[in-house]
């Protein structure tokens, strides 16, 4: 089940960067709600290469074809399959790092688990497995949509960088995706040296659901936050996680991060609206520390499978800071675990809650 | 499922804090394993209410009784079922708060979720709940000894004070379970003087694992990163979490953060020893987000079920701070992981790796 | 997960038979519903070892004590756990068994799984590991009560004598459970005939679920004839389920087997309730093949651990037709599928359906 | 979860009969095994409609499309995701079927369950979707083999035709797939008179696995009987399913239906090779029923979703009698179900076993 995320919303992604496609199965949409291709599009276009200069300029459409489970537009309650195909795989790139170590890169570690691996652009490795969670999450986003939940997210901090305002409209208005309109340029500025240096910068991506009902999610083992923290930390790159007041609140005393609740609002929300792995009506929201892109063009000492070093400059075309793009795909986890969160209600209970 | 955590090495935990017992099933233990009752009872006692001034002073002993799986202090790879039976559960302290939905607390996000809840000492949501998994967690440990890996722990951080040292040695010798002997002393006053002001502290565990070969963990939805991430989240008042570098790592650059590897060893550990979500020989660093305990003697306002507010001061017992305690929790949780990933690569490649 | 059955009421049984007790964790118990220790303990009775003369003689109060998931005689929707000690536990009566592999039992194939065993009374192999099932049944059939779904269950065949009726209010009036009075004498007949020779009979046990609405269940992998497949074969001592016509219906014609219905109700039911794995409003019926009992007092060759043969007489309380006892194990199982079909059907639309 | 099966090596299915594909996605299977396009397509190609008078005369060449998870021939133990395109899906041959409960079918408990449906040829109830479980089973076939595990199975009863030999090497040879020569001829009279009268026979699958060591399955609640139930009853149009002597044991004595084992092997084997849930070296046997088709020719009543009946002869392309084509779905099933014994023996144990 290593490809897979949910129980009963169960999203299992396959294909590696440079196969013939990348792809995912979602098993558990309900049925009876209306979703179009062009919902699935629309967020594989927030995560697809190329949108901007500060993104990498591998070209691919990530033209979305969906083979099973939608008719006539209505999903039917069984497995929905969508299959991207990879169109600008250029494996040749990567013909020299086939016995390379690149620093930072998870090669080392997948010979050690597999003994074999598709080195090309580092095969189901790469970033691009991503595809599969995007479009699964864009079906959890109009599902989710049906009971008034909303997600939105954004990059809130580039290296020093640090937003100051969560103005959620603005996030594609700019290439960071950043909610906050100032900040946003001198985000885009330190991105832009990192690259024209040939190093990458990494920095915190943030996301929010509104309208969350109090009463999702488990008590235990599976709390709202754990689920979480999993989906955040299933992304490739992503090396911490926090709730709400997360490490902040470690500095404060109970008198101040107990949140104020007069039974119907609450005045702050330390807790990220989950109390006890439960939904407390809140806003859920989660960050996420994205570590500087490992791919870097700077020359590097590198372990090669012989036992000797190297030393390598990854050329290829890499983003110098992948936050604009882990927006859609932590956005997507959100909406997974929310998803399963909101179906485990149902079942529990029976009627909307 | 909410219950239950791991795939193979299987652990459900049961029981509320003022019913009869709490405990736990584990289901997946390797079979021919000596364990004996003093493995499982000398990590509970590490986890017990009352064992300084700077805890809770209930008055637990926490008596491991083991019910199956063990036959002549070897594992028979049956289920391991072990109770703790409540003793020093004074639920008439709960009588007033039936109503009351206490600040920080689970008790209202428990009504909306359940519609009923055993609200004698926070019922399920208490961190009594942990009794089961630090048991679990003993086994683990047991199993994974057999195999070079070992798990150590300690609180590096209580409200602004931060441990300078890792001495795994020191973190039994002071109550605050700190691996650097002056910063413990200062934690131990700073947690002192919160106690003497009826309110409560936050603070930092870390825990790691030495002797993880490289190649255990998923790639992609089950990530070592991700695993951690939600079995940390999983313990009670922790709201983050972050691997290796962590949060540290989003204002460096890839030129700083990729490890430098030569093919046996790292010279960094930005990784936290997991690259692509599988572990590469490095240590397996964590470390999580203790929010200040939510149980306060201060007045407090708070929102009752009929829909009004009262203040409450919460008497009982409580701990001022739970890191010192939350080091065993967390550890057993490392354990329980890794077990999974032990045994989930067992199964990938059958040899030992 | 070799010991839990369910994804949404999971059901985790544990304990040897001569261990210090058996038991189970029933997790996803929806909460609010009212249950009892006598709801259970009624179920465990008719399970519970002598209950008459065609039974084993072992004596078991098979007490239930609950542990936790139950407060004031409501279900929290926390996790249920169950204890039963045992008691009469004769281990002595095993110490000549512990290096013979009994024909029949599954000695020699646990040596080969596992390495060790507990060899008193079958271990985990034990029958006695199905008390935990019925309890969990009871909870199972009090729940499905909530929705007007009763579960009814006997002997329908023992040896060559098959009942001809389905009077369901005489099942528990004579001990061989059959519903039909007239066959149950003959069945008892021939029960005792074989006991008397040390031997063993075995038979069918045939159990409806009464008031399933239409569309529970999975249509591909988990259809609710697969669940209910898996959960009878399951029970020790199975060896064949059939849903429906089952077996019969392999010599008719699809114009024969096609169940007429005019879109209210069935005028025959080949399809035992199920089409497409989704049941269909009919009754739901499954049929059970019970093998003999594999102790038996007859002289018997067994292999030994040592590598050669030897004669035994398994001496021991016995029982020498399992089939009444089946009974309710095989009503538990069926309560234990269809309470993880309605709650996934929950999960799936919304409202009760 | 309802379109997977299995733990560790998990075989998730999609697609609907008429939609664009069909497929699978297989999570789980070990790296560095060999595997061609052959290898699966020739198990494809025993499954596809077609192939003589005896079957459905649709035409699907069943070209399978590898689209992730083999690279160079050889299994990267990443998601092995199978493409199979519906070409000849004559969708307009079931416009008139749209507001009809076809008799058998599970048009009805479709639509109770999901509210919506692909009408065209059964959509996801369509026995199309078992293309994607033979493409799995095709993978863990040849994995299977690498240990020294064989999987074969043949049509063994067609209504009141039984075969009385074993004779694997024929099954190919004759197109009822029968290990019976001359019993397959009188089979093929009998289907070919079912379906010159517009009828449809039922008969009996049997698969055997040869090979299979001692100490595979679960012991209690995933017993190999329970497992292998599971897989066999999830197949279109089973109603029942026997392990080793199965019902024929109801009517013996024990002294006849306990297995003589002199350590090394047995005399008979009544137990299917599988005591107490684990396989104890014997070959594993099991017999499915399976139903006649539902769809004939023959006038049938049935059922409306406006609330009447009406009268229809179900023309199309359909199999009078489809058990030799269930033959390479019960092999897949079985060969999944061994797949995962075998990969949890591994975790449990580690070496192979």
């Amino acid at each position: 089940m290593s490809s897979s995320f949910g129980r009963l919303f169960v999203v299992t992604t396959f294909g590696e960067s440079h196969g013939p496609a990348v792809g995912v199965v979602v098993d558990g949409m309900p049925p009876g709600i209306r979703v179009t291709a062009a919902d699935i599009q629309r967020e594989l276009d927030r995560r697809r290469p190329g949108q901007s200069a500060l993104t990498t300029q591998r070209q691919e459409a990530d033209q979305a074809v969906v083979l099973s489970g939608i008719f006539e537009d209505v999903s039917l309650g069984t497995p929905i399959a969508i299959v991207v195909h990879n169109t600008d795989a250029r494996s040749k790139d990567y013909g020299p790092l086939k016995d390379v170590f690149r620093p930072g890169h998870a090669d080392y570690s997948y010979v050690a688990k597999y003994g074999v691996r598709d080195h090309r652009g580092g095969g189901r490795s790469s970033g691009r497995e991503t595809v599969g969670r995007v479009a699964a999450g864009a079906l959890a986003k109009v599902a989710l949509a049906t009971v008034g939940v909303r997600i939105v997210g954004g990059t809130v901090q580039v290296a020093d960088v640090r937003a100051e305002r969560r103005d959620w409209d603005e996030v594609e208005k700019n290439p960071v995706r950043c909610p906050d309109a100032a900040a946003a340029e001198r985000m885009a500025a330190v991105i832009a040296a990192a690259r024209d240096e040939k190093d990458s910068v990494g920095g915190v991506v943030e996301v929010t659901a509104l309208g969350v009902p109090a009463g999702w999610g488990d008590p235990t083992m599976e709390k709202l936050d754990a689920a979480l923290g999993a989906a955040m930390l299933s992304i490739p790159a992503t090396k911490g996680v926090e709730i709400g007041g997360g490490f902040a609140m470690t500095t404060l005393r109970g008198s101040q991060s107990n949140d104020a609740f007069d039974g119907t609002r609450y005045t702050t929300n330390y807790a990220g609206g989950i109390s006890g792995g439960i939904s407390n009506g809140a806003d859920v929201v989660v960050r996420v520390a994205v570590r500087p892109a490992t791919s870097i063009g700077k020359p590097q000492t590198a372990a090669t499978a012989s036992g000797g070093t190297t030393t390598i400059e990854i050329g290829g075309r890499h983003d110098p800071c992948i936050c604009p793009r882990v927006v859609p795909v932590a956005e997507s986890m959100m909406a997974i675990v929310l998803m399963n969160a909101w179906l485990r209600q149902r079942a529990l209970r029976g009627a909307e809650k």
